[in-house]
């Protein structure tokens, strides 16, 4: 994307109100986001949401679970004659060059299908299936936070942590789509185990939930934190937002375990910056509800640990677009699929 | 680069012989390895070396040391007519796009050249320089353990560790030149400093220099290895070469310093297979001459901490170019440029 390009995406995106007369007129996409819940969006060419749709994820069986995403896809086109194309950001491993689903670990075995064939017979569109952190860093860079930059790391920090990376100008999905595990870095020799079989994983530091175990094992060990009244029966109740709610209302304990959370992110950011030398690195996901209180200790550490020739022309910043990154992502990708 | 033409690449490199002959018929590059010696080469297009000429690199005058690097091209090119473009491999971090050098922390200060601009003056060539390790990733990629792969991962372990990145079959130097610097990943909390200034690198552990440290440290613990009795006066006799000469004829101290190191490598490789999915990892430089006795190490670690679908498509591999990789790639580097 050029910059005279990113600014028209920059200063269209931001109308907000949703215009439906514009409608007639232009082409639309449909972006989907296939985690526990299927949320999809009918979208502008400018990366603008016109309409919403969502249903949670069936979870047992393959073919309800597949006519789940082709419903939601024919409700977001409704009578809309602009639309033509879909685009899918699935939670799971996806070969992307052969739009086939490799790994699903979180939902349900649609292995039997061939869901890219069955949506576009289904649906009539041109479907185009990706994973879903690389479709939310797609949206981020075609129309969030980094807009008119070449070289981007984008972060996803929530219940896993993924990434998507642009580099040259290129989203690079690697060899077989499988790239991004940002999740799986390595970050100490005798950390714990990790729920990919390994050991010291970011993921089992860094992760909503585990931000979540840190502060519960820390809670059990002193008992004169405010959040220590949550401690007894605390399944469902102490959450990560819970924490983040804490941590802004002050609390020692949750400010404590999100700071050194960010100094951990931090350390595997700079790792990141120094090996690839991106001009921006965008964090997103449900964890960056903490705002400043993850992000500052997350930027003094990748400071203290990036090179500084690479420092000095990187900057890290927050997501724009939040938990439509996904969805507005998809749609775009569908977008310049078919260009 | 096709299988079709990698299969040829791969049969022509074999020559070894050098055919004079040949030489009045087909387009000759200039390959420049520039460190604390300037290794320069008459390179085939097809990656085969036709002569050589190196140097010891003028240290403490950038006019005499740029007049050096002059008189290297010169000579190899001699009376030659095919040659007409020379690629250069610096000692230091390179912004390919402006042909200018940004940190150049091992060799004289020349920044008060157009380093560029001189060369192409003085020798009527077109010049390209780019970092030494993107050099020899690209000789690696285009005509030696790579070849054929679109998603590569080059990693020198030397006196530094470096790296070159190949991804969706183009070299990946970052926003302004400065990726690959796999050296500086964080790999311990609680490490050693480092001279970038951080603490915990790569490099901290695995280079070289600190194999030798480690070795050196372990040596004064304990007087019963064979090494002992390099102990004293060790300044300049103990280096990684005996290290690995001693590994080889089975010296405990050396063989479970190498398995250390293979094993700390081999992380902080799974972690970049992770990120990156690459389909090889190519590994050379000096520390590679231990060959099985490192690189085994590696990939037991690497194998256990790569997340199986990354693993699966992934393999990692000894150079093949030697010492020749960065001279190759440069001239490479010049070949491709000029197309």
């Amino acid at each position: 994307m050029g910059a005279q390009q990113a600014e028209e995406s920059r200063q269209s995106h931001g109308d907000g109100e949703v215009n439906h007369s514009m409608a007639g007129s232009e082409q639309l996409y449909i972006g989907l986001d296939v985690g526990r819940t299927i949320r999809g969006a009918l979208v502008r060419a400018d990366g603008s949401i016109l309409r919403q749709h969502r249903v949670v994820s069936e979870v047992s069986n393959a073919r309800i679970f597949i006519d789940q995403l082709i419903d939601v896809i024919k409700a977001l086109r409704a009578d809309t004659e602009e639309v033509t194309a879909a685009g899918i950001g699935w939670a799971g491993l996806v070969n992307q060059r052969e739009q086939r689903i490799e790994v699903n670990p979180n939902l349900v075995d649609v292995s039997s299908y061939d869901l890219h064939a069955e949506l576009e017979r289904a649906t009539g569109f041109t479907v185009v299936i990706d994973n879903d952190a690389n479709a939310a860093a797609y949206g981020e860079w075609r129309s969030g936070a980094a807009r008119g930059f070449n070289d981007v790391f984008y972060v996803t920090l929530g219940t896993g942590i993924g990434s998507g990376l642009i580099l040259g100008g290129q989203l690079q999905r690697g060899s077989r789509g499988f790239a991004g595990e940002f999740g799986h870095f390595k970050i100490s020799d005798d950390g714990l185990e990790c729920g990919c079989g390994g050991t010291g994983c970011l993921e089992t530091m860094a992760s909503g939930p585990n931000i979540v175990r840190r502060v519960r094992e820390q809670l059990f060990s002193d008992p004169s934190f405010s959040l220590s009244k949550l401690a007894r029966d605390m399944e469902g109740i102490l959450t990560a937002e819970r924490v983040e709610r804490a941590a802004i209302e002050k609390d020692d304990l949750a400010l404590s375990v999100l700071k050194e959370t960010g100094r951990i992110l931090g350390n595997a950011v700079a790792s990141v910056i120094n090996l690839l030398n991106v001009e921006v690195v965008v964090l997103g996901g449900g964890v960056m509800a903490a705002g400043d209180l993850i992000l500052e200790p997350i930027r003094e550490a990748a400071q203290r640990a990036t090179l500084s020739p690479a420092l000095e022309c990187c900057r890290i910043v927050p997501a724009e677009l939040g938990q439509d990154a996904g969805i507005i992502g998809a749609a775009l990708l569908a977008r310049d699929m078919r260009i």
